[in-house]
């Protein structure tokens, strides 16, 4: 696969991840690099008022607004897995959308994606039940709105079932398997700190569609999107870095909807 | 002011008030008597679940639907008061209304109105800075909905002030004060409880557009819309008796929008 | 083993199911049944007013308070299993016996003993780490508090191992296997709905410390509390007749502690 | 009155505010300069693990625990004032100590007094019935700590009158009308932002029992307690010049339970 077959290369990050008087996130620099802001809805974070704000800034920038939405559990952060009934799950899900929406829409703008925050983006790699119910979800907020995941991911299968675009993403610090799957946090050389690696990486995810798995051999990588973190000090500074390289690599960088 | 002024008079009343495991009003039976459904929406109560199943039998009914606003406030039912600052105010109506619209939109309908909860309700009648907020909120929210309201408060002034349909409603079971004001309640005959003199009095707003106010004296109360409680025992009957007087003195019984 | 091996046979239930101006549970009614209350701690219900109100019924009549610990899940009422890591399951646990501990003691009680609520207690049958962690928050509020729980679960397991009294109970209203667990919840026959059969096994768990098994074997369960459901129509009634058959068969009901 | 009346001049500060994945407040920087630590116990702030590590912390340096009781609003972090009824307010306050309560005795300390957070705070400078749930909460909560609040307040004339020890603090970087009440915030001049200023009033508070009022005379300041501001960037090397400056003037500094 070559880059020359998609159009553009998305860059996509978690804002909006504060609540109340708390913030994590550094908005507005991540906001001038991503292409793509994976907004939080209220369910582990994002209040209204910081919901707000950022679709105002991302609509103003031309940054594409997905709502990311989450199991509600503000105090876990949305990083607790939840036996969610699904349908129950959907219509959370559906919640989650249809609040953003306002906010997008009131800047101008409006949801162009979804993708599920930490503990549901972790179990609907593998948990049909409840991917479906995300998707069901989606569905249900309407307008048929693309999915972010991983790729390989049940996820990302139930959404193509029901007609909905899959969109796949890579993590240019996440080490991968030779079977192209993320070696599980917790485990040796899971997180890639190196920042020069990581910004290697990036660029091979854009340019070769690949990586060089934990074990050394290449593995292919089928990615329209990259996903920087925003919530660590120096986030935004090595998210500007991996932009450069990408686009001095002859990359365009662009919103994958 | 005479009757035929208006084309339909409208039966509004508070439904969807669970909240996971529990339930308050009953939903089915209030939904075949009423005209347009408030609909919570998660800040007092209702969670996405419940707004779903409200919003399918309203539809399925052709019962107008509207977002009942609060204060959040699980706890207190929104029946505390909160100095909640006027821009964080705004974006917590607008949040509430998106999130019901997507239930309304999946089942073929829509939001079509907004009427504040409990102390967001009361406090809106004299206090100017919240008033104003929640119209703010309608306004982000887009598609210029109407405020359903008291006669004579601060919120119908702000909502006209903004552009938007502010509709005036009565309360069936509320002593009114020879100035058009409800009795507060807590004080003596704040709630009037005789169910034949509550359907006497909706049909008297309806068609006199007054009603004896608790000195004897008649007052004029410009109502397009009639409130019925839905959160008592035999509420759903009383609801049904109330129609079928009005339906009996030949008023038009229908949705205000 | 013989009845009397024991001074006294339990009934518990939970109690105090209510969350604002949402209730659930007959408290009064079943107070006058029940040896040991159950006391939601505000995590999947009760709120501090509820909390309150229910440990002053239950000191007043002598009935032993217990912490009903659970989830933080009001959404799910604790019945969606959560991932959430030990440490600070423990840590949640102890929080709401702590909070329960204010109530109990302003009243001239104490609370006598904890139990895991819905989800938390059916994952604690067999999850280790979590049961740990149950143990961990029993041992974080002090007082070596018994843990009331299911025969042959990790949960009592840990709370052995801890130096805890563990107290095994059994439902009279669930099958049991021939291996003396029970019936899953969603299998054929899980739930026993006929009320004498209820009342007679009741007893059967007392005087014979066996009950018949689903496949008509009789099986032994050593259960020194039996569970009873407050939360269905009838609930209060049932528990009474439970009652009287325990005291007519010569069984002494009293609380465990 | 003269500083050799009192023992000791005590220093507090909120710690502890933090929420999930969200902190505020360097505790482990504030806890070695206060003597009282006002921690949040998880109705504006702090979840149970962030409540256990301060007490911790606190306890094995010595630090005073207290309980910073607040309305139940984690989205306004406790600065919206609400109408909370007296006898939930009540239950909430003491729901809040005994939740704290457990995690200071399980580090070997005690919660030795109770300081409202927040909106809490400044209502009860004036509101006699939200001071005195305040109170009937602490009480109900047993063992009759004291409580830190504003000399002059409803609330510390409603600790003394249910016999509670009532512990007047100042602010450092607050300015002070020529009354010696607090110049409100957004009120210009309201806030001491100069650094030396405050160090210099700190020592007045202590020494003078006194301080330079807005109009430049002096006015008496009965304080027992100074209050120094955890969340803003460098509070803790203010906090730490502070107390060395106390200690240079002779001030003992030390806990005032």
């Amino acid at each position: 696969m070559r880059p020359d077959l998609f159009e553009l290369f998305d860059l996509n990050a978690d804002l909006g991840e504060g609540f109340g008087r708390w913030t994590l996130t550094d908005d507005e620099a991540l906001l001038s690099v991503v292409t793509s802001a994976n907004v939080a809805c209220g369910f582990h974070a994002g209040d209204p008022s910081v919901m707000r704000r950022v679709c105002d800034l991302a609509a103003e920038r031309g940054v594409r607004i997905g709502a990311q939405v989450s199991y509600r559990d503000l105090a876990g952060f949305g990083r607790r897995a939840m036996d969610v009934p699904a349908g129950e799950l959907a219509a959370e899900v559906a919640y989650q959308i249809g609040a953003l929406r306002v906010f997008a829409e009131a800047a101008g703008a409006e949801v162009a994606y979804v993708k599920p925050h930490g503990a549901l983006y972790n179990r609907t790699v593998h948990d049909e039940d409840q991917a479906g119910a995300v998707v069901a979800g989606v569905r249900l907020a309407g307008g048929s709105l693309p999915v972010l995941g991983l790729p390989g991911s049940r996820l990302l299968d139930a959404a193509r079932d029901a007609g909905l675009e899959a969109v796949p993403e890579a993590f240019a610090d996440r080490a991968y398997t030779s079977g192209g799957t993320l070696v599980p946090r917790g485990e040796a050389h899971a997180v890639v700190a190196d920042e020069d690696t990581v910004v290697r990486r990036s660029v091979a995810f854009a340019v070769d569609r690949a990586v060089d798995a934990v074990d050394g051999t290449p593995v292919a990588v089928a990615a329209r999107s990259l996903c920087l973190h925003g919530d660590t000090p120096g986030a935004a500074r090595l998210a500007a870095r991996v932009r450069q390289a990408l686009e001095e690599a002859g990359v365009k960088v662009g919103a994958f909807a």
